[in-house]
């Protein structure tokens, strides 16, 4: 196994950083994670403009170009066989001694890159997962993709030790606003409601490409906050994310949503968005993945 | 130079972590800093009671034993010849791989900690620095004194970029917090008030030594959030922690505090604070910090 540090492949297990990397300290860097069907890589662009607002919102200049990055993720991929998957990377504003909140303007930002194998699997996108509804207590910068995970983290386990795959938040009961680590929409007589993307929400990629289906579709959306009832009384849930793709909400507490199972609204924006996949990367999934 | 890694005191340059260490995934982890004086640590057992209740409000287990840090430390200060500094030192969650938001139990806390040479300068302490306000977005556990540290290190930097030395935060106009890396606490006719110590502020453990003396030399307080108005309009100003110990604010944005020095309810403390420093520690410190 390969990964990215520094601009150059290596193995995984020569892979350290510094203890005084700021990352390491502070959260101080920024990250994301890109998908990878039969090799390709899924809204690549999408993912790196957001990486670069992302940097210049905690004021990182990253001194390497989309370019860079594509190359050395296309020799990573390749090194590694990744075939279906993901990329993961981040980049930390760099190491700094002795520790100081005040960071210096002439650090290099350390990235990192590291791969995991993922297959598509549809089933689990269907069957409807079961979720807990936590409140929101995390910082009012979520639209940076940063390092600072902690609050995310911790819902995401307490979720997991209730038996659920997710944790959805809410500021207030007024206010649903995405999950631990996906958005979540839902569907009213058939139109599709998702937080609208400000600072209370990372805007996934998956969220776009979804929204962008829906237009496509026909389908009617709202980027608004909704409720806590609204989403328990939902017809439908969906979340999304990069790995999640449209996966449906069967329960969300003790209420089950629909028949548990996905609905018709969330199944018709899955199959575009496998359309999408097969459009974005120039591929024709196998069949076990479709 | 030496660190502490995992338990055993190396050269500096040999200290490095593994890139899927969740501290620098995650920020999943937390810290403390503990002031050196002539080779003798101050208020030790707080720090490390603060750091064990850190580490459960994370779900997190230490595997060691207050005594075992404090044999650490003890080497570390004597062979980096440490006389007047500090310590800083983490916990974070261990290496996980691949990357997920889930933590094994299974996990072996990585522990690291560097010593700091910082004379004690009372002249920094009385002159009056300069602050600025910004709004606090921050989440709503900074009572967990953990390495997601973005939001604090932002706020630290604007107010380096307008020339200030702090950056004193507030929820709203009605209430102010604490500092971007220290506590702050104001004085009015006499009474010295500063915020609760509820999730809203990391409860310094200067800000309790502050506190015992306080009550000591019988100066009446209130743990109550004060108003920017307050801050403004209050006779004194001043923050606290480890490095600042008893540090006047002789600026908050455009307002001159007092005489824009030291006010003599926060001197009448620091001269305490120098007291309580030789009793905690069992030393007599030499004319030059005092």
């Amino acid at each position: 196994m390969k990964v990215l540090l520094n601009g150059k492949i290596i193995d995984r297990k020569d892979a350290k950083v510094d203890i005084e990397d700021r990352g390491y300290q502070f959260g101080d860097g920024i990250y994301e994670a890109i998908r990878v069907y039969q090799g390709q890589l899924f809204t690549f662009q999408e993912h790196m403009q957001r990486l670069y607002r992302s940097a210049e919102k905690i004021d990182l200049t990253i001194p390497y170009t989309q370019e860079m990055f594509k190359a050395w993720f296309t020799e990573l991929i390749a090194k590694n066989q990744l075939e279906t998957g993901m990329i993961y990377f981040q980049v930390s504003r760099g190491v700094q001694a002795p520790r100081n909140h005040i960071y210096q303007e002439s650090l290099t930002p350390a990235i990192m890159a590291t791969t995991m194998a993922a297959p598509r699997d549809l089933s689990e996108h269907r069957k409807g997962i079961k979720t807990i509804t936590v409140p929101d207590t995390r910082w009012l910068h979520c639209d940076i993709k940063s390092l600072n995970l902690l609050g995310n983290l911790m819902a995401t386990n307490q979720a997991a030790k209730a038996g659920a795959k997710e944790a959805i938040f809410y500021r207030s009961p007024d206010t649903v606003t995405e999950c631990s680590h996906s958005n979540v929409s839902i569907i009213k007589e058939g139109v599709l409601i998702t937080h609208p993307a400000n600072e209370y929400i990372l805007n996934g990629i998956t969220r776009q490409v979804i929204l962008s289906l829906a237009k496509q579709l026909s389908i009617p959306f709202e980027e608004r906050p909704f409720t806590l009832a609204e989403l328990k009384a939902a017809d439908e849930v969906f979340i999304s994310s990069i790995s999640a793709e449209v996966t449906a909400v069967g329960q969300v507490d003790d209420v089950t949503i629909g028949n548990g199972k996905i609905g018709p609204v969330s199944e018709k924006i899955l199959t575009a968005f496998t359309n999408e996949i097969e459009k974005n990367c120039g591929i024709t999934l196998r069949s076990t993945a479709k």
